[in-house]
């Protein structure tokens, strides 16, 4: 079969302002207009050509004849007449079998293939139950073949399936169909096709193909629109991507983590050139988004930054500091001393509190330190050091704010949506992190969600890095609404996606994942003679440090590299002559993988270290 | 069909060291061992149960159990029998009719497809001619079934076409298989399942499914492998991308660009720890590859850096002036004054020597300004202003570095892999360019080329930048094998891909291809009453500054809306007080799409304009 027949001629009336200027075929629920998705679909299953029955603001179509193989075919009584009308006229143009399909359809692709597959010429496609308030019933009888459709649930002698608007027409069909037709709109020229499909079913037996958990849905209301956005359509591309799944490795390094196919696929969208609005209008729907996360309300906004984590830490670093102030960067690890290194870098005055790798804050040290010297206007440290696993007190240090009155700069890269953070309750200022640690997102982006006040107030501080300059990097996108320089295009819808999938998951449990996974870890890891370097109340619970096994066939690379071939990644350590390594449990990794991984690694002590 | 039996038992001696410690379904060719795309694609098409037939080195299957539906059985007697006794060996454990296949076969997806749709339950797959050397042919009847297969073309009556090695099996006919074989192991006891297949045809009629210009390969040997890399996996991917193609659209901004599905798929890989030795192979590569791309052999290396084309022009510029030298900045455009604004944010002592805003550069005057200050020891240049379409003459002050010895930076981020380039022609120490504009791969890396003993230079230099220091950079990757800071993986992906594609067309080609695109601009813009900012013989030939039509009616926005609605994206003006508008043709873009867009565009002249 090669020939498809859409139906775009209506008014979509109920969509009221929304459709004023266009036919709803062409609104958009992803980046590309319904009708385009669906063209785009019935291309990818061997359709070569598409017959667009239009009517309303019918000029609106002429440029899909640049791109696709489709001819328009109007329909000049479109406001007085209905759907099967539309068919009927394109009778001269339609000389094959062909799917017929409604403009305002979103469905999932597989659909296109239920109908192709099946032997019979004359296939309705049906799902279950959609609780859509808009279901068209189907009575089928025992063999599978209709027997009727409609509106009212009572009007059927049993409900075998909704109507998804997808039908495999054959020409013989067609024919009758219009004979039918020429005679029904005699007394009613609003007769639609389903209505005419019942007609000559009596004749023709019409079969139905009832796929159960078959995912679509039309789009005749706000309603809708709101439901094809929220749950469909991200149910859809994840169906989508699933038949095309991509090998599943377990990242247990500490990011970039390991994603969901979605997220995968969701870097594949059309091409944008950045400085367009709609680019922008992502952008600043995904910048509200990281302010969200962490409850930061109207106070606070996200500036991005193509660049990797250590970006972002260079530009709130190089920029947060006022010409006559001084930092003090508390250390406990190698991520605290990175801030160390570019306050040197750019000849920040700075002070140091240093605990040593993998030591504790303690916080009487802290608070002495910052009362002896009253030049300090900021103060940062990291929240959870990746070095060696230690979760940093970030709430009783910036219980110190009140009475020491200095900016809060937090690293939050390996926490941001793996433990909920409330920014606010935090006293946080400026806090860090990237799209591809916890928020399961792709790398490639930076970003740090600031307090507007304070960040306004770095406009007149010393301009120390160019491409790295955080109230530039804001106020150009806030003036402009567009890029100072130009983003990662894909990596923010990816990070869209994971974000949408971070929602669908939920702040606590997503949480409380990553803590089962930990649990397993400290639970399994000492039955296999592998022992920690903290203790349990000190862990970020999103990566561990463990010592190294003291056994003369011990060797990291050979247990990484057996650990590797079997899927599962592992990272080496970073203490100081303490023999190391890392095991983080963040990404979309569950429980099951961690056993997994506990039972790979068993299989590689029983051989190698007995 | 739910289940599918995968022959592995192979030892792969034609392969020598390759094979020696494993079986040869674990070989790679893109990121995935060939075993595992083939259970991917199994699992895609709805397998739900793979048998894999193991012998050769069977333990080091066992790790697939972790995460495939498969079971292994493994044949003992695997070095003194062939596929057939594999087969039978598992005789015991398949129920169902399956899909038969070889571990080493690397294949286009939709063959599976071909198989599982046809009518028939017992189907051989066949190909057109591959001349692959290995070619096992097949002879059907006038009706399309099977009579005989030979390696030999002169046993067969006719050639019908090439066994690929996907068999769709009924369990009849497997147990008629089975029957066969014992009797023939008495004698043959390395009698293959193809030889069975034609023993029992007779009775059998086995269908074959001839598709003409099929995509696959066996890998048999080092011959198989260096065409599987270069040629077969290429083709596969692309031919599984287009059927899920995504909308496309014609950027004629100057970059990010047009980029080919290919390309945007090449970014969903399996998650990787970018701390991997396979990933730095990957960036090795790739990293040669850019310094390839303009001649420059061992005396060049790429520094890449994860950040826009302004992040690496920062990194060049606060990095390679001595602090005791000056830097010398030609400009005529935006991107010449953006360098200025990099060595004032660094306190870079340095002198400008301005031609204006689509000036063109006087070489007297820049030879006598250099020669007046002795300070000077780095030299900077745009080599395409893409503010207004000029191409500067890089070459004519490259020939001043004899007299007066500076290092020579060029800006070539939209230059670079569009116009031929040869770096040490050019004696250029520093050529910058990023990963989305003429090298048409995805936004989100920039990179140096640098001449090595000048990159090595500036270790002593000051550091201005933490995140942006480029000898910092280049060391880590070099004496690590690491990325300092985390890279965009997937951006680093789909730059692979882009680079395949560059030489696939290679670099003439793509010179003319853009150089045919601009003719379309030069040639059909005037008949609309668009006239050009400079004269031909200045241009670039990737982008051209048009100046805005004076009609009451012309407004950028409106004409920037109709082309954006219809799939073409033009760009605004950046030249002073001019009214102008820009158009690019780099990307994947086409004399045809010029053609097109000329088309659209002139409909909407002849709608408003006139």
């Amino acid at each position: 079969m090669k020939t498809a027949v859409i139906m775009a001629a209506g008014m979509g009336t109920r969509l009221e302002e929304r459709t004023k200027d266009m036919p709803k075929g062409f609104l958009k629920i992803g980046s590309v207009p319904i009708i385009e998705e669906s063209i785009i679909k019935l291309l990818n299953v061997g359709i070569e050509k598409i017959f667009i029955g239009t009517g309303y603001l019918s000029e609106h179509f002429d440029r899909l004849k640049d791109f696709y193989p489709v001819e328009l075919i109007k329909s000049e009584k479109f406001e007085t007449t209905s759907s099967m009308y539309t068919l009927y006229n394109m009778r001269d143009r339609i000389k094959d079998d062909f799917l017929l399909l409604e403009s305002d359809l979103m469905y999932d692709q597989k659909g296109l293939n239920y109908l192709l597959e099946a032997k019979e010429n004359d296939v309705i496609l049906a799902s279950g139950k959609t609780n859509s308030g808009d279901e068209v019933y189907i009575e089928t009888d025992s063999n599978g073949f209709l027997v009727n459709m409609s509106k009212k649930s009572d009007d059927l002698g049993s409900i075998n399936g909704e109507l998804v608007g997808i039908t495999k027409v054959s020409y013989n069909t067609f024919k009758e169909m219009c004979v039918y037709a020429e005679k029904a709109f005699e007394t009613n020229p609003k007769i639609d096709y389903e209505t005419v499909l019942v007609g000559i079913t009596e004749e023709l037996h019409y079969s139905v193909k009832v796929v159960e958990d078959y995912t679509w849905c039309e789009i005749d209301d706000e309603s809708h629109l709101k439901r094809a956005n929220e749950l469909i359509y991200p149910e859809i591309l994840r169906k989508e991507a699933g038949r095309k799944s991509v090998k599943r490795n377990i990242l247990l390094n500490p990011g970039p983590a390991t994603t969901t196919d979605t997220v995968k696929y969701a870097q594949v969208v059309p091409d944008i050139c950045p400085r367009e609005k709609e680019f922008a209008d992502l952008v600043r729907k995904v910048q509200k988004d990281m302010v969200d996360i962490v409850h930061g309300g109207d106070e606070y906004a996200s500036v991005f930054f193509a660049g990797s984590g250590t970006a972002i830490m260079d530009a709130v670093i190089n920029s947060v500091v006022p010409g006559d102030g001084k930092l003090c960067i508390i250390v406990n690890g190698a991520y605290g001393s990175r801030m160390v290194k570019i306050a040197e870098a750019y000849s920040i005055d700075h002070m140091v509190i240093d605990f040593g790798f993998g030591g504790k804050i303690d916080l009487e040290k802290v608070e002495s330190e910052i009362a002896k010297d009253k030049e300090i206007k900021c103060v940062a440290v990291v929240h959870h050091e990746t070095t060696t696993g230690i979760l940093n007190p970030v709430d009783r240090i910036a219980d110190l704010k009140a009475k020491y009155n200095f900016s809060f700069v937090v690293d939050g890269i390996s926490t941001y949506a793996g433990l909920p953070i409330n920014i606010k309750e935090s006293k946080i200022d400026f806090l860090l992190s990237t799209s591809n640690k916890c928020i399961q997102g792709m790398a490639g982006l930076s970003f740090a969600i600031c307090k507007i006040d304070e960040l306004i107030k770095t406009k007149d501080f010393p301009v120390r890095s160019f491409y790295l300059n955080l109230y530039n990097q804001y106020i150009h996108f806030e003036e402009k609404g567009q890029w100072q320089f130009t983003p990662p295009v894909q990596i923010l819808y990816a990070l869209d996606q994971a974000v949408k999938e971070y929602y669908a998951e939920g702040e606590t449990a997503r949480y409380e994942r990553y803590d089962a996974c930990w649990r397993k870890y400290r639970e399994e890891l000492p039955k296999l003679g592998f022992n920690f370097l903290h203790d349990a109340e000190e862990d970020s619970k999103v990566l561990l440090t463990i010592m190294e096994p003291d056994h003369p066939n011990y060797s990291f690379n050979r247990m990484h590299d057996y650990l590797y071939e079997r899927g599962f990644t592992i990272y080496p350590g970073k203490v100081g002559n303490k023999n190391t390594f890392r095991l983080s449990n963040i990404g979309d990794v569950h429980p099951e993988d961690i056993e997994n991984f506990i039972k790979v690694l068993k299989q590689y002590v029983d051989k190698e270290l007995v």
